[in-house]
C-alpha cells in the first residue's frame, strides 16, 4: 500500500529545499507558510478568501478547540476539515504551548499538565495521551506530539523539560492510532546548542515523518534563533521535513528557509491586520497613521491581492477609524498575501538555484520602517 | 441628449411593478433591496461577497460619512464609487433622519438643523444646500432630499414637519447641480391619512424622477403602515419608482410590492446578523440557541447562498460563542441572500402575473419562531 505521508524534495539550494509533503487532503508544497485559524476560522476570513489567496496548510489550536466547541462535536460534525469547510491540509498543534502560555494556573508532572481554562476557569488535564485523542477526534493531516515548551534562556528549567519532552513523544508514538494523520516530533532546548542537538538527536531516532522546532520566536533574539535552527537542522534528517513553530516575520521566513526549514506558522500577519498593521516586501506600515487619510495608493502597489488590486490606503484608514470589520479582513488578506508570495517565490528561487540572491535582495528592500 | 435617469415599467401585477431603473451606474431592476454600508461599507462583506450575492443598489449613508471622513475627502477619492469600490449603483440618503435619531443635541429651525456629532459631541450644520452639497461629493447616483422625520403619533408636530420637509425640498432642487444624480422627494406625514395625501400631492408636484415614503417603520403598527403605503401610493405618479425607506422584513418587502413600492433599503439584515439571527423565508432562527450546537444543517437548506451551501449551524453556532467575527460575515451573507432573492422572486412574479399567489405562499410559510 502507498504510504500516506511521503516527503518529496525536488530541489535544493544550500541548506534551502523545495519539496512536496503529500498528505490525505492534498500536496503541500515546501516552503509554505500556514496561516493560523486558532478556533477552526483564520479570524476575519472565509475559505474562499483563503483558496483565492492560494493557500494550502492551515493551523488549528487543540488547546482552544478542545475547550471549545470540543473534540467530540468537531468529530461528530465530520471532523475539522468538513467543520470548518477547508478541504485542503491542516496541522493541529499539540495544546502543549498554549497550556503553558494561555491557561490559568498549571500543575506539571510528569505524566502531564493539569491547568484551569482562560475562558471560565473550569480545570482540565493534559497528557501526551490526551492530546494524541484529541488530535484524532479533530481529523487534522499533520498533528503534533504533546511536548514541553520551556522559558528559552533557563537553562535548568529547558533540561528537565526535554526529558519530558522526550518521554511524551514516546507516549505520544504509542497512542497515536489513525494511519491518516503524520505525528510530527518536537524538538526543545530553549537558546541552548547542546540541548538543541540533545533533543534533535532523541525526537530524530524516534521515527517521526516530520519533525518540528519549539520553543523560538518567545523571547530569544534573532542571533539565538538563527543558531538554534542551525544546530538543530544539523541533525535533524533530510529526508523529512521540519517545521518552525510560530514563525511569521518576513525576514525569519528567509533565515528559516535558508537553514533548511519547509514549514513555518504564525498568527502575525492577521493579528497585525486586526492592530492596523499591513505587511509588505518593504516593511511594516501603520495604517492608522494619518499621513494614509489621503492616500489613494494601495498598501503595496505591486501587490497582486484582492486588497491591493480594488482599495486605498485612504479606504483602509477611514474603516479603521470608523472600526469597521471590513479592515481587519482586506488589511489580513494583504498581509496573508505578503508572506504566502514570500514562500512561492522562495520555493521558485530555490529550484532556480538562486535562493541566496532572491533572499539577500528581499532583505535588501526590508525595513522595518513606514515606507 | 438622453436623460440620464429612465424608469420602465415592464410589468404590473395589481398594484405590484417589474421595472428598470436607468442610472448612470448600471441599471437597477425594480422591486430592489438595498443593503446598507452606512460608513461606506455594507458591514463584514467585501464588495465581491455583495456581487456573488447579486446586490445591486448599496445605501451610504450622508451624516456618518460626512462626519467621517468627510465628503471632501470622499470627494478627492474620487467619489463614494471608487472610494468603497461599488462601480454599481449608490443612492445616499440626505442625513435628515440621523440627524433626528442619532446625533446629540438639536436644534431645528425653518433653515436647518444644528447639531452635535455622535462620534466626538462637535457642532454641525445640515440646511437643505449643505446636504446637497455633501451628497454631491459623495457622488451616489440616487439622492434625497432634505426632510424632517418626526415621531409617528404627533399631529401637531407632523403638520409642522411636512411644512418644512415641503420647503426644504424645494430649497434642496433649487441647490442641486448635478445632472448625473437623481434627486428623490420624500413624502412625511406620520401616521395621518390626510397629511400623508396633503405631502405626496405637493411632493409630486415637483417633479422629482422618483419619490419616497419616509418616517415609517419607526414605531407605528404594521397595519398604521400599510395604510400609509396605501394613501401615499395612491397619489404619486405611476412612472416614477417608489421608495420605501428604511423596510427590510420579508412581510414588509411583499407588502410594499403588493402596494406598489419599488426600492427598499434597511440595516435588519446585517445587524440581525452582528446579533446572531439568520432570517430566513420560514422565519427568524437565533443561531446562539444550544439546540443548533450540534446540528450538522445548513440555516436554510433550500438557500443557494455561500454560507448554506457550505456552512452547518453547528459551526454558525461556535463562531459565535467564541466571538469570531467570520460569524457575522457568514450570516450577512445569508441574510441578504434571503431578501435579495426575495425580491428577485418576487419580480419574476409580478412579470408571470402571478405575485399575490407568490406572496400569500410566502407569507404563509413564514412565521418568527424557530422552525
Amino acid at each position: 500500500m502507498k504510504p500516506w505521508f511521503t516527503f518529496d524534495i525536488l530541489a535544493q539550494d544550500g541548506r534551502a529545499r523545495a519539496g512536496i509533503f503529500h498528505t490525505p487532503h492534498g500536496d503541500i508544497p515546501t516552503p509554505i507558510f500556514a496561516p493560523v485559524g486558532t478556533q477552526a476560522t483564520v479570524k476575519s476570513l472565509t475559505p474562499a478568501h483563503l483558496e483565492e489567496l492560494g493557500a494550502n496548510l492551515v493551523l488549528a489550536n487543540t488547546y482552544h478547540l478542545y475547550l471549545r466547541p470540543g473534540a467530540d462535536l468537531v468529530a461528530e460534525m465530520g471532523g475539522l476539515h468538513h467543520f470548518m469547510q477547508w478541504p485542503h491540509p491542516i496541522l493541529t498543534d499539540s495544546g502543549g504551548f498554549q497550556v503553558f502560555s494561555l491557561s490559568q494556573i498549571r500543575k506539571i508532572d510528569s505524566d502531564g499538565v493539569t491547568f484551569k481554562s482562560h475562558i471560565d476557569g473550569s480545570s482540565h488535564r493534559f497528557t501526551p495521551e490526551i492530546a494524541i485523542e484529541i488530535q484524532e477526534k479533530l481529523g487534522a493531516d499533520i498533528v503534533m506530539a504533546f511536548d514541553e515548551c520551556a522559558t528559552p534562556h533557563d537553562r535548568t528549567y529547558n533540561e528537565r523539560a526535554i526529558q519530558r519532552t522526550h518521554l511524551w513523544a514516546e507516549r505520544c508514538l504509542r497512542a497515536k492510532t489513525r494511519q491518516d494523520q503524520a505525528l510530527f516530533g518536537i524538538v526543545q532546548g530553549g537558546v541552548f546548542k547542546d540541548l538543541r542537538e540533545q533533543s534533535a538527536q532523541f525526537i530524530a531516532s524516534l521515527g517521526f515523518p516530520g519533525h518540528a522546532i519549539g520553543g523560538l520566536s518567545v523571547g530569544e533574539t534573532k542571533d539565538e534563533m538563527k543558531a538554534m535552527i542551525d544546530c538543530t537542522v544539523a541533525v535533524l534528517p533530510e529526508n523529512k521535513p521540519r517545521y518552525l513553530m510560530g514563525v511569521g516575520t518576513p525576514e525569519d521566513l528567509l533565515n528559516g528557509i535558508q537553514r533548511g526549514v519547509d514549514i513555518f506558522d504564525c498568527v502575525l500577519p492577521t493579528r497585525l491586520a486586526r492592530h492596523q498593521a499591513a505587511m509588505t516586501r518593504n516593511g511594516r506600515i501603520n495604517l492608522m497613521n494619518s499621513g494614509h487619510a489621503r492616500d489613494p495608493k494601495p498598501i503595496d502597489e505591486t501587490c497582486p491581492c484582492y486588497t491591493c488590486q480594488k482599495f486605498s490606503r485612504a479606504y483602509l484608514r477611514h474603516l479603521i477609524v470608523a472600526k469597521e470589520m471590513l479592515a481587519a479582513t482586506l488589511i489580513s488578506i494583504h498581509n496573508l498575501a505578503t508572506l504566502l508570495i514570500l514562500v512561492r517565490e522562495a520555493r521558485t528561487a530555490i529550484q532556480a538555484g538562486n535562493f541566496t540572491a532572491y533572499a539577500n535582495h528581499y532583505l535588501s528592500n526590508y525595513y522595518q520602517v513606514e515606507p
